[in-house]
């Protein structure tokens, strides 16, 4: 051709990689994320690992979901979860619902040969977490838990140095979850025990569970205090602990939904015997660190040579919060296409359930008014 | 419906919203930064003012092209941009080219009766600007420069502030674009005087010249020294000037591409006699305020209540810098769908110019030694 | 006079203002701080409550605390601490020594009628605090622990806020004290169980804890883990806790001399119904504060009109950790000369002792692998 | 001795460093910075080079001067300078009045065989400057202008990475010095051209130049705009410049009073082929550096093997704004005990001539509209 005219792959669909049914179980806000996350995919991470299809999508208001289905890209929508268990396109079981939604749709899906993606927590306890887990897992599909923050470029890359030995043996943690709109009156199904199974602890702690297990280790026991500062909520507002790790080291866990000024404030730190590493969710495109020989260097974490990165933009030119469902789904699908598992670096429905542990033991510890070992069946 | 399935108005296409059809020149970090805003649109900002089609794609390596067209989900792709302006179904022509093709075919679309959308900066000169300027708006269409960083949403709340009279009379500003990269000895058409008009002036210059016409008023005069680093180098490394605003107000001007450790460090600060507001790109989300009585306070943009966030996450979720170009299309094609121009959030080819005119007086000076005026034609 | 020559009061001593003799147990790291407080105060908080006269200084090596008298400007020295309690001179015993000598000593002096100043923490133990207490407050004399870090002017300035309501209802209390230096190999008499009576506790979390009970209120039990990462060391290298407050507050306690690029890193956070503060010590005149409605603001402190800051200098222009010190000492010659407490902006020996059982608690939780509670005599 | 009392070389004498007696004229902001450093330097810089013996000091106001001759220690007090020039017992005559009272003062003390050390800027003109260097060096007796920001911890640290080429060759700096008093009506001095001879560019770009001196090279010409915002007002209440150094380095320069939240933010950032330094005074303690890899660490200054350090506290012990009064009286003290000049690291009163030579360029330029060469007599 010279000067003439083509046709795109993206009309012809003549492509080498396959594609993959995506089912959606819910559309609020997780949905909406995950719905960005699988439109983006295939145009940044070049050429997909497999092109996400936008099958279908669940929920219970009609007019509500036939609107995300239009805004989304999915080709049809459907008032009954099990209509997306049912639907032979669908081989990718997303579910963005609700806590109290994670259990049996996920199941079913699984045991129709779906794979599943499911929001964390995984269950509302531990032992509906265990269950989601064995059953799924023994249906042989992938699954992953949606613990977005291990996406984040500047947590892969801690991960990464931390892995690498920079850090030396660890020494500490200190994670909090800090967010401010839990004196709403407005009521939401985070706010009911039925529904959420925990509050600030499932919703935010959750997330810094995950991450203590995922950057330093597996946690052996904990002691903690719960607190409902709303009267009459039915779910804890706030939770603070101190825990063990294997090994020698020691961790503060906190989450809140009571800390004005702390829009979405997720921050760790991690002492080892070599250096420090600390990040903060509200500056997700840096990372801190401490050789132990001066103070703390900001890695613009654009600057690193990282996988991540070369989806992107030029050095510096910062990501957001979604991208970290772009990350996560392409990690997914490369594992589903390649037939691997998405652990190490994705969240199993077996982490899911470990984080479910850890939590069920701080409710233990809050009542009990001791220390409470965390065993893994 | 009662449990039953239904067909999306993604697949019917049944929407009250019309379609525009989008033409785009160039492929490479622009183009991909662009053909991201046109895809993210319409399910972001929901419902979209026009609904993107991205009809065909022009760049003179076929390979490359036809694979920027299956990636980014142009329906044909073509090795000469005069198809592009030929092409009937093409109504919005987006320009994301080297600087040396801004000008004739931008010309050439408009005059076909296409909307003229022209990376920065418009010209490689003030009279190649202003020929665009006129001749494109004589053609009646509507135009943009892409000064993206109006549409970062700390920039766009200091606007609103500044307008409300919030600072009160602006005394003086100072902004600067500081990157890093500078002493490369890869080539790039950046880098040449015939394809760039000039270096890190009209690179990254512009975008502080335009962000202090938006936001604090039109320049009178300038005084500036400009230097080539690399030996050999056509065009400037760097410039430095300080200029006068109309009324009382001064400021500074600064681009370099030799400012290790900076990445993307678009900088900027004003003082007025009631407060203070600064802004780093680095840290995007965040807009810094002072009202005179005491220190600095953290405005995480999206804590404001403001016409961006709407279309994105609960607050605290940090966006990031590709986001620009999803608000900057959207005001586009908004202003196609009503029939009206750009400005004055919008660059229109006309800002284009000015900034032309601006970035030419810097030259004159760093060359006459004086304080040159500035005159707009 | 006229164009004549004056002699100064500081040569003919006519003031209105008396003298208090000070003498001083100890002259290392904290007898060089205690001392330039006793310098610095006169000039800068001028008139003085009382005029400091450096009496006598105590210490074993004769050499050593000779130079240091010469030094510091003390008229006399001494090598037995007996000396000091016998000197009819000296009015004020400031005990700068190491945390074994804190007990006799004091106690000896107030029973001989000297008011006391003591480092923190106050004895080894809840029960040498408590006698120490009891019997110097007996003697009836003026007592005050060294607790400086309540003199920062971002503390005060908290302080002040947190008693106006201007938080509200308070939640939540995270506080760290984090340092680096633990995994040194030389000796010192803070890592030995007899001199010091615990490691990091005693030494850094003291601090967190005598800061939590002056900013949110009294503890009333707490879960704690201790840990001891240098083999063979006597004494805890780091410790994390959760605590309970009156009230339905909550609270993170930890201290660490194994934070590898953390220098001096005391930081705290309070989050209320209204609002939320938070402090660094490493960047101590800066106090950090959400009304809720928006972001961070920075009060640089000397902005504030605030009781320390008309002895310094104009706003911006900072000051450094030492100056706790000088505030701190006015405090106690100003309620010596006025015949008052220091309570409730100073420590009294009741405050170091509160604090001794507080920490005296997260030993026993460590032991006991329970929520210990805190009670008082 | 065993456990008896011995008598402190404080009142002894008996040491072996000898005295230096100080003579000062005005007891104002400057007057008691002076004097805090004076008598801090003996016990923290210890032993000190000299000790300095506060015999005289001068002002018009008797009861204002007799009052300061009591709170800072000196023995006298005279209401005409005069007397300070006759007084045999002073040596070294410590300038800190305004600006119209630099010149005969310092002259006449310096033609009596006093050495000088005087406030910045030397003198209100490059003329009068001149004159003072000229007679006071010839004179013989060592002389330093107090350019107390060559004496920030940070600020050494950065000109001793600069000497040993960490940044390879400087390609720009920017510096500002940013306040917010400006808007005030009360009257002071520092508004009258009489006895200031510049406003904020004196007053407060002075130190931006000397710094850029002290950092980067020798200046050889600039382009500046001046502006007065309060009507009536004799001095300049903001200027702005951009400057060449000797070789290829470029910077620009600023200072204003009316800057809302900045409270004494003297900020500058230097741009090297292999590296980059920031500084901001709001945060003394803290220096930012960037080798090139990656981004900014923050070196707290406490932290390096620095000649400062020794004299003050633990590492991460932050010092203040004051300290560096101690540290630049230091150097003029060793510089007399050994007979050598202040320079490099202490500014001379050439030093003072030459910022003067670049301020009044400033002023030129602002007139001429034009590039204006600095060159120096």
């Amino acid at each position: 051709m010279s000067g003439g005219i083509g046709v795109s792959s993206s009309v012809t669909g003549a492509t080498d990689v396959r594609t993959i049914g995506v089912g959606m179980l819910g559309y609020a806000f997780m949905g909406k994320a995950h719905a960005n996350g699988y439109r983006t995919l295939p145009y940044m991470a070049w050429p997909p690992p497999l092109f996400p299809r936008l099958v279908s999508i669940a929920g219970r208001n009609e007019a509500a979901v036939a609107e995300a289905a239009g805004r989304f890209g999915f080709e049809r929508y459907v008032t009954d979860w099990h209509e997306l268990v049912a639907d032979p396109e669908v081989e990718l079981f997303d579910n963005s619902g609700p806590n109290n939604l994670h259990g049996e749709p996920t199941i079913a899906a699984a045991e129709a040969g779906k794979h599943g993606f499911c929001e964390k927590p995984r269950g509302r306890t531990a032992d509906e977490s265990y269950e989601i887990w064995q059953r799924v897992d023994a249906a042989g599909v992938k699954h992953m838990t949606a613990f977005n923050y291990r996406f984040v470029p500047a947590v892969r890359l801690a991960r990464e140095m931390l892995e690498a030995g920079e850090l030396g043996e660890i020494h500490s943690f200190r994670g909090q979850y800090l967010q401010e709109w839990g004196s709403t009156t407005d009521d939401a199904w985070r706010f009911h025990q039925d529904a959420a199974g925990s509050g600030a602890l499932g919703d935010l702690g959750a997330h810094v569970i995950d991450l203590a297990r995922y950057l330093v280790g597996e946690l052996t026991g904990i002691s903690a205090t719960t607190r409902t500062f709303m009267p009459e909520r039915e779910v804890d507002d706030a939770f603070q602990a101190v825990a063990e790790f294997e090994g020698a080291a020691i961790g503060t866990f906190e989450a809140t939904r009571f800390a004005p000024g702390r829009k979405n404030a997720l921050s760790w730190e991690i002492n080892g015997s070599k250096g420090s590493l600390s990040f903060d969710l509200e500056r997700l495109n840096e990372l801190q660190h401490s050789d132990g020989t001066k103070g703390f260097r900001t890695i613009l974490v654009s600057e690193a040579d990282h996988p991540f990165w070369r989806w992107w933009w030029p050095h510096g030119h910062m990501i957001g919060w979604e991208h970290t469902f772009v990350h996560e789904i392409h990690l997914l699908l490369d594992a589903i296409a390649r037939n691997e598992d998405v652990a190490p670096h994705g969240a199993t429905f077996e982490d899911g359930y470990r984080a479910a542990e850890v939590c069920d033991a701080v409710l233990r510890s809050a009542e009990s008014r001791r220390h409470e070992p965390i065993t893994y069946r």
